[in-house]
C-alpha cells in the first residue's frame, strides 16, 4: 500500500486506529475453543466487528510464532482474511545481516503479503535496507519504545542528542517518508513534540493507547501532521473488551468509541 | 545445556567452533533438489559430516522462516536431528515488550528446545528477561556485530561508555554468566580486549570468522578466557565449502580444518 492510498482510508473512515491482534488461546473464550481452529475463528470475528472503525491491523508475530508450523499457517490465513484496502503490519521486531533481513524481507512480503514490518534499529542501515527491495512495502523503525526498559539505551546521549533521535535522524536518509515509519510509545506524549521538529512528515505508530496508559488527545496534541501521520495501535483494549459469546461485538464497540474520538482529528485535515 | 556441559564438550573435542545452518535453497548442490525435502538433507548431512568437530550449531531462523509453514518444520525436524550434547541457538535477533519476548521464548524454548536464542537489546530488561524463565536456557545478546551497520548505532557514546559496552554491563546484572553471551563480531579483534575487561568470565559468540574476514589467532589473543569462553562461528565458510556430490565431505574437512586450529588454544586450558 503507498502513503495516499493509507491517507484516503483514514479520510473515509475518519480513523486513525490500528487494531493489534494479539490472539493468546488462553485469553479468548471459552465456547471457541469447540471450534476447529479457535484462534483463527477468533481473529475473523473479530475483524469482521472492527474493520469498518481501523486502517491497520498489526500481527504481533511472537503469538502466532509460539504455535509452530501451525501458527505460522494461522498468521497466513488470518492476513488473507484481512480487506485489501486495511494496512498490515507484521510486528515482528526483525533486524539483521543484509543477507539475512533479506530472507525476512521475502517472509514477510513475498511469501505472505505485509505491507509493513517491524524493525529494530541496533544493527544499522545494511540491517534495514533489504526491506526495501519490495515496492510499497514499509520499515516501521522502533525509535522510542513504551516498555519500561526503553528507557536502559534509547536515551543513551553524545553530542548528536540521544540514540532514539539518531535513530530517527540517520534512518530518515535511508528511506523515504513514503516507506518509513516509527515506533513511538503513547507513554510519552510529550516526546512527539520533539520528534515532530525532526520528523514532520513521517507515519509514527503509536502503541501504548489504553492498557499502557497513555492518552489519544496527549498523543494528538504533540504528534499530528498535515496527513494525520499516527497510526494509534490498540491490542488487548479492543480484543479482550469482552470474553463471552458476544466478544466480537465489544471488541466493534471499544474500536467504534476509539474511531469516533478520532474523528474530530481527521475532520481538521485540509 | 548448563555452562559446565558446554565447557566439557569443548575440552572433549578440543573445539569451540560453532557451524551456522544458514542453508539457501538457491546454495546446495542441485542432486539434493531431487530428494524430498532438500534443506533437511542437506542440514542432516551437514551434521553428521561436522558434528565430531563443533561444539554448537547456529540456526538462523530467518532462512526457515522465508519458507512459511513448511520452513518452520524443516527447523524443528533440523534441530532434533542435532545430538543432545551439541549447544544450539536459534540465531533469531529476537526482543520485544515483556509478554511479547515471552511467547517468543516458548516458541523457542517450549515448543522447540533449542538451548538458547540471540536477542537484540534495543527495548532494554523486560524484552530480555522473559528467556530466563526456563533452566539452562541462555539469552545471546547483541553487544558488538560484525556489519557495517554496527557502526551506526553501537557506538554512540556517553559518559558510561559507547552503547555496546552499556549493553554488555547493564544486561551483566540482569542475567549470569552460566545464562547470558554476548554477540561480538570477529572483525573488530581489537574490541576483545576492552570487552573482556568488563566481561571477563562471559562467553562470546563471535561471527564474522572467515567469510567475513576476522581470523581465529586475532579473536583468541584478545577473547579467551579460562573456560575458552569464546563460540566462533562459521556459516558459509564450512556449509557451502562444497557445492558437489562430495559436500558434505568438504564441508567436513573445513570445519576439521578450523578444530585443529582450535586445538592448541584448548591444550592451554588448566
Amino acid at each position: 500500500m503507498n502513503r495516499a492510498q493509507l491517507v484516503d482510508q483514514i479520510k473515509a473512515k475518519q480513523s486513525f486506529l490500528c487494531v493489534g491482534l494479539d490472539t493468546d488461546i488462553s485469553k479468548i473464550p471459552k465456547h471457541l475453543l469447540n471450534t476447529k481452529n479457535p484462534i483463527l475463528e477468533f481473529n475473523k470475528q473479530i475483524i469482521d466487528a472492527t474493520k469498518d472503525y481501523c486502517v491497520s491491523y498489526k500481527l504481533n508475530i511472537a503469538f502466532y510464532e509460539c504455535l509452530g508450523a501451525k501458527g505460522w499457517e494461522i498468521l497466513e490465513d488470518t492476513l488473507k482474511y484481512i480487506p485489501k484496502d486495511i494496512f498490515t503490519i507484521s510486528d515482528a521486531k526483525r533486524g539483521d545481516i543484509g543477507n539475512t533481513s533479506k530472507m525476512y524481507a521475502k517472509a514477510f512480503f513475498e511469501n505472505m503479503d505485509f505491507d509493513s514490518v517491524t524493525v529494530a534499529p541496533y544493527m544499522g542501515e545494511d540491517s534495514v535496507s533489504p526491506f526495501w527491495e519490495y515496492d510499497n512495502k514499509w520499515v516501521i523503525l522502533l525509535a522510542l519504545t513504551s516498555n519500561k526498559g526503553g528507557d536502559d539505551f534509547q536515551r543513551v546521549e553524545d553530542a548528536n542528542g540521544p540514540l532514539y533521535k539518531q535513530v530517527i535522524e540517520k534512518s530518515a536518509a535511508w528511506g523515504r517518508t513514503d516507506n518509513l515509519m516509527y515506533v513511538v510509545g503513547a507513554t510519552r506524549p510529550e516526546m512527539f513534540k520533539e520528534i515532530r521538529v525532526i520528523a514532520p512528515d513521517h507515519f509514527l505508530l503509536v502503541p501504548g493507547v489504553g492498557a499502557q496508559g497513555g492518552t489519544l488527545a496527549d498523543v494528538c496534541k504533540y504528534g499530528l501532521n498535515n496527513d494525520i501521520g499516527l497510526l494509534i495501535n490498540s491490542s488487548r483494549g479492543i480484543i479482550y473488551a469482552g470474553n463471552d459469546e458476544d466478544f466480537a461485538k465489544k471488541a466493534g464497540e471499544a474500536a467504534k468509541k476509539l474511531q469516533l474520538d478520532m474523528e474530530t482529528y481527521v475532520a481538521q485535515l485540509s
